[in-house]
Formats: structure tokens, C-alpha cells, sequence
């Protein structure tokens, strides 16, 4: 007799704070309003999933190249528009301040308070040679497939 | 008997010409398609829905620093490739007319004469220190839970 | 007595590899597990679909513009991200093969092996000035009607 919940499946491809804001605001109004809810991290969106401080792994020079060349998690991530060099992002955490919005990192908690299924792809965490020690502990390694049997249920799907 | 219309929610977070014009297209489409549609603007995609003529507002800083920064309307906003300091756009624009096709401040009002949903986004109009002033009449603001409530029953969902 | 096919629709609009890498990945994917699947080609994302070599055709001005200065085919195109004038290309490319994962233009041909249905926007085909002689053989045209028939039957919809 009990209804099946309904399902919201966001790929976070991109690695801009602002995107990154959306997906999770999507995701947490989404967890309130009883969906089940995952986020699979592809690509640039990795990068949110990252520790900020260094941690020291062995790496090939390549895999090297783009540990340094990415941002180290939500809070070091650029704006999509208006980047200006850092600048950007920096005005927008003010003003987030000042409207008494959540920073990303926040959005980010308050996910995992709510159990929202945080997926990191494997596929392209191999690709820029990512390491399991570099990112948040308590998220899932998974692939398309995993993904597809998620979204195929799925009442809110977005690529963001 | 009667059956329940179809649905397409699109979130329009680009500020692009491009990626808006995308939006706008296949939301008109859709609404020829008998579908109830609404554009949910967010971020960098509320610049579609400003007023192309400076409002009197008074603002803080930050918030005049936006202002200034963002296209003000449709047609003032940049292609999301080979912009090329504005010349990317005057091409397109050249082109759009060459096929007869609709530039995008025309597929916004054919949208308006089609009853499609225009929605700001509450949250980053106060983020970017927009006013009500400064954005087109006729529009709703809401937020996250307003958009789920129509992304939930849709068909059709895109993130652009 | 037949259960219909899952359907899965992929809008193509942006020009990077590393997006279409994405699109290419999932709709693969979806092929595989018997869904119907359909990327519609639009904007930028066209390029995906550009033979290789140059095609002599006779064009205007703008279109030739267009055409030289738009990626050709697949292989040539720049990263969303990190594109450091092609040398990101070259360091994803690198780490694809060191990971035995499959280079863009090998995930198109599977897709066309698994009967994936690609199209070109008829629209986007005539702004950007290209012709069917410059686009790959065994692909469809179409507009917004048919996207929409396709999408408001799918199961996952993504807008890339």
C-alpha cells in the first residue's frame, strides 16, 4: 500500500560555485520535500567533493598537473560568469552573507545531514586521477549505470 | 475524463544569448504543444527578464556593482562561445535574421503571449540586488519549492 | 502484452569534448540497457557530428566565418574547463588512453553502432551555415516538434 517516494538525480558535471550552488539548493529543497535525492559528481563538479587541505598521494605527472591546477573543494571554486580573477566569487560570499543565504560548503553539509546520496563517478575520478584519501569521506564511487538505474525513477532530472 | 496537460519546467541559470534562446524555443514549442510550461530564472538567466533601460533603484555597492556588470536584457547578453567581445553576438543576430528566424527578445514576448510561466528567482534576485523595478512586469517571483512543485508532475525538465 | 522501451533524450548543445564526453557516456549507456535513446544536436554541439576533413561548399561570408572558426569534427574540440589553448584536450586525451577509457570520436561510433538516433537541428544547421555534405552520413534533421515527441515520453531528459 505505501507509495513510492519520488526521486530527484542531478549530475553535477561543473565546477563553478555558482552552478554548484544551484545544484545542491535543488537537491536540499528536494530532500525537504521527501524525495529521495543524489547528486552523482562528474568532471569539474569532482571538485567539490575535495578535502581543502593537501594530501600527500603518490601521482603520476599528468594526474599531478590537475590535482594542483583544480580548486581543493566547494569553497575554492570560481563563478561561471564574472569570475574576474577571484573577485567574483568573493562578492558573491559577501552578499550570500549579507542575505543570510548558504555558502556552498554549508549547502554541502547540510546535504549529508539530510541524506542526500552524494556519488562520486568513478570514471572520471580515475580520469584526473583523483584519490579516494583526497576526497569526503561517507560518499559512494559509482558509474553510469548506477546512475541510469537512479534517473530511469526519476521524477527531476538535471545535468547542471 | 479530462486528462491532464503535459509539462515542462525549464531552469534557466545561463546568462547567454545562445543557451537562452535554446530555452525560449523549446519552451514556445512546447507550449504550442498544448503543454503548461514555466521558465524558472535563476542566477545569470535573470538577466533575460531586465528592463534594457536603467531604472533609478538606490543600491548598496556590491549590488551596483552587479547591476553594472550584467547585460541589461535579452539582447544585450553574449554568446556562451566565440563572443569575442560582442561581435559573436552582432553575427548571430545577422544570421537569425537572414533565416528568418526570431531573435531572443521576440521569443520572449511570443512566450508572454503564450501564457508561459515567467518565474524569478526570489533567492539570487536579492543575491545579484536586483528590484522588481528593473525586471520585466507581468512576472512571478518565487523559489526551490515552487519550481519542485511543478518539476515533480513534469514531463519534460532541463537545466540550461 | 509488450512493456514500451524506457526513452532517454540528450540536448547537445555545448561544443566541448569533455560535455559531449558526458552526453556520449550516458547515452551509451542507456543504449545499453535497451533504452530508446536520441541525442539531438543543437548549437555548439553540432560540431560533434562535422567531418573531419574540409568540405568545399559554397557559402556567405558569415557562414564561412562560422565554419572556420567552429571545430571540425569531434577530435578538435576545446575543454569546458582547464582548455589551456588545447593543451587540456591533449592531457584528458592522454589520461583516456592511460585508463583505457574511449576518446570522444570512439564513443560516437558505438553510439552509432547501438542505433543511438542522432540529429542535427535544422535550425542551428541553417544559422551556423552548415551543410549536410560537412556532417557526418547516417544522421537525422529535425526541430522542436520532434525533440518534444521524443522527450515528453522519456524517462531521462538531459539538457548538456
Amino acid at each position: 500500500m505505501s507509495e513510492q517516494k519520488k526521486k530527484t538525480n542531478i549530475i553535477l558535471f561543473s565546477g563553478d560555485y555558482d552552478k554548484a550552488m544551484a545544484a545542491y539548493i535543488i537537491a536540499n529543497g528536494a530532500a525537504a520535500y521527501d524525495h529521495d535525492v543524489t547528486i552523482f559528481h562528474t568532471f569539474w563538479g569532482l571538485n567539490a567533493l575535495r578535502k581543502d587541505q593537501q594530501v600527500p598521494v603518490k601521482k603520476g605527472f599528468l594526474e599531478k598537473m590537475f590535482g594542483k591546477m583544480m580548486p581543493r573543494g566547494a569553497d575554492k571554486m570560481g563563478l561561471s560568469k564574472m569570475n574576474f580573477a577571484g573577485i567574483g566569487p568573493k562578492m558573491i560570499k559577501h552578499v550570500i552573507k549579507k542575505h543570510n543565504a548558504m555558502p556552498l560548503p554549508q549547502l554541502i553539509e547540510m546535504a549529508k545531514e539530510q541524506d542526500i546520496k552524494l556519488v562520486a563517478c568513478q570514471m572520471t575520478v580515475d580520469l584526473l586521477g583523483l584519490s579516494k584519501e583526497e576526497l569526503m569521506d561517507g560518499i559512494e564511487y559509482a558509474g553510469v549505470a548506477a546512475y541510469l538505474a537512479d534517473a530511469e525513477e526519476g521524477n527531476v532530472n538535471l545535468f547542471i
